[in-house]
C-alpha cells in the first residue's frame, strides 16, 4: 500500500485559507481534511470532532507533553494543533491528508514531514491583504497595524515552500491547489512506486 | 517579461501522444504547440506550417548543420525534427511551448533546455501497448516484435523524466497534464520572480 500525500495549506491570517479548503473540499471529496484540536470555545453550531476536536487547557498540555501533535501553536490565547495519530494512520491508508494551518505550524511540520507538499496562499498583493483584515470588522488602527506586521513577517516564510498559489478568486485558487495534487501523484518517483506495488500502471487521480 | 515554460510531452510510440496533444490544445489553447519540421511526404489534408513544416532532404540536412533544430531523429527512412527559433520566439515572448516528441528527442532536448518540464506518457500496462501496437492495422508478428522491442527500450528512459502520465483514458490523462503545467507555475520560484517582475503578485494560469 502505498503511502498517501500530506498536503500543508498554509498563508499569512486573512488570505482566506479556510475559504479555499472549503472550496477544494467539494471539488475533492477524496482527500481527507484534518481536524484540529482547540482549546478555545466551541462557536455556534460547531461540532466536536467535525470542526474541531474540542480540548480543555489541560487535555491540550497533556497532548504537547505526550507528543501527540504534528504541530501546536497558541493564538489570542488558545491552543491550535493537529493532532498526529489521525494523520498517521490516513497517511498509511494511502489517502492524501490536506492541512489548513498556519505558517508557524507548518514549518514544525516541516521538520516532521519533510516529503510533504507545502503549498503557501497568496493575497494578489499586500494591499488587498491590507483591505481583508480592516475590512472584517471594527478593529482599531492598532489592531489593523499589529495584523499587518505579523502578515508581513508571515509572507516571508515563503521561500520554505514548494508552491505558491495566489488567491485572487476562489475557484481559481482551488483549481490551482486541486493541480498541484494531481501534478504530484504523477511525479515520476511516485508513479514507478506505485507501478512495482501494482502490476498494472495507475496514476492515483 | 518572464520566459514561458517549455513541456516536453513523449513517450514509447503508440501510447497516444499525438491523441493526448490534440485534447489537450482544444483544453488549454493558450499554450503554443509548436510545429515539427519532417522530410516525409504530406498526407491527404495535411497542411505545411500547421501538421508539419515540410522539408527536403536537402533543406533539412541544411537545418542540422546550421544548429537549427532543437532535436531530430530519423525514423523509417524520414526526417523528424523541431526547428529551434520558433520555440526560442516563443518562450521569449513569455508564451508556454509545447513539444509533442520522440523519446529520443525528448533526450537532446534535456540537453538544450534543463529546465523544461518533461512529462512521459505511459500506457496502462505493457499489454496494453502491445494490443495498440497490434491493433494499428495488419502488420506481421516481427514488426510487431521489433516494435515492441523498441517500445520496452523506450520505456526505460522515464527515468529522466519529471513526470509520468497514464493514458488510460484521454480526458483523464490531458486533465493530468494540464495540472501539471498549472502546477509547475505555480512553483515558489516562478511565482517570486514574476512577483518581482510585477507589483501586484498573479499567477500566470
Amino acid at each position: 500500500m502505498q503511502m498517501g500525500l500530506l498536503i500543508v495549506l498554509s498563508g499569512p491570517a486573512g488570505v482566506g485559507k479556510g475559504t479555499v479548503c472549503t472550496a477544494l473540499r467539494k471539488r475533492m471529496p477524496e482527500i481527507v481534511y484534518s481536524v484540529s484540536a482547540t482549546t478555545r470555545q466551541p462557536r455556534a453550531g460547531e461540532v466536536d470532532g467535525v470542526n474541531y476536536f474540542f480540548k480543555t487547557r489541560q487535555q491540550f498540555e497533556q497532548m504537547i507533553k505526550q507528543d501527540a501533535l504534528l504541530e501546536y501553536a497558541e493564538y489570542v490565547g488558545n491552543y491550535y494543533g493537529t493532532p498526529r495519530e489521525f494523520v498517521d494512520q490516513t497517511l498509511s491508508a494511502g489517502k492524501d491528508v490536506i492541512l489548513e494551518i498556519e505558517v508557524q505550524g507548518a514549518m514544525q511540520v516541516k521538520e516532521r514531514f519533510p516529503n510533504a507538499i507545502f503549498v503557501f496562499l497568496l493575497p494578489p498583493s499586500m494591499e488587498e491583504l491590507k483591505q481583508r483584515i480592516t475590512g472584517r470588522g471594527t478593529e482599531s488602527q492598532q489592531t489593523i497595524d499589529i495584523r499587518m506586521g505579523v502578515a508581513t513577517k508571515e509572507m516571508e516564510l515563503l521561500e520554505h515552500y514548494h508552491y505558491a498559489v495566489v488567491n485572487d478568486e476562489i475557484e481559481a485558487a482551488c483549481d490551482r491547489v486541486r493541480s498541484i495534487i494531481i501534478a504530484e501523484h504523477c511525479r515520476k518517483d511516485i508513479v514507478i512506486r506505485s507501478r512495482s506495488a501494482a502490476s498494472a500502471i495507475g496514476n492515483k487521480q
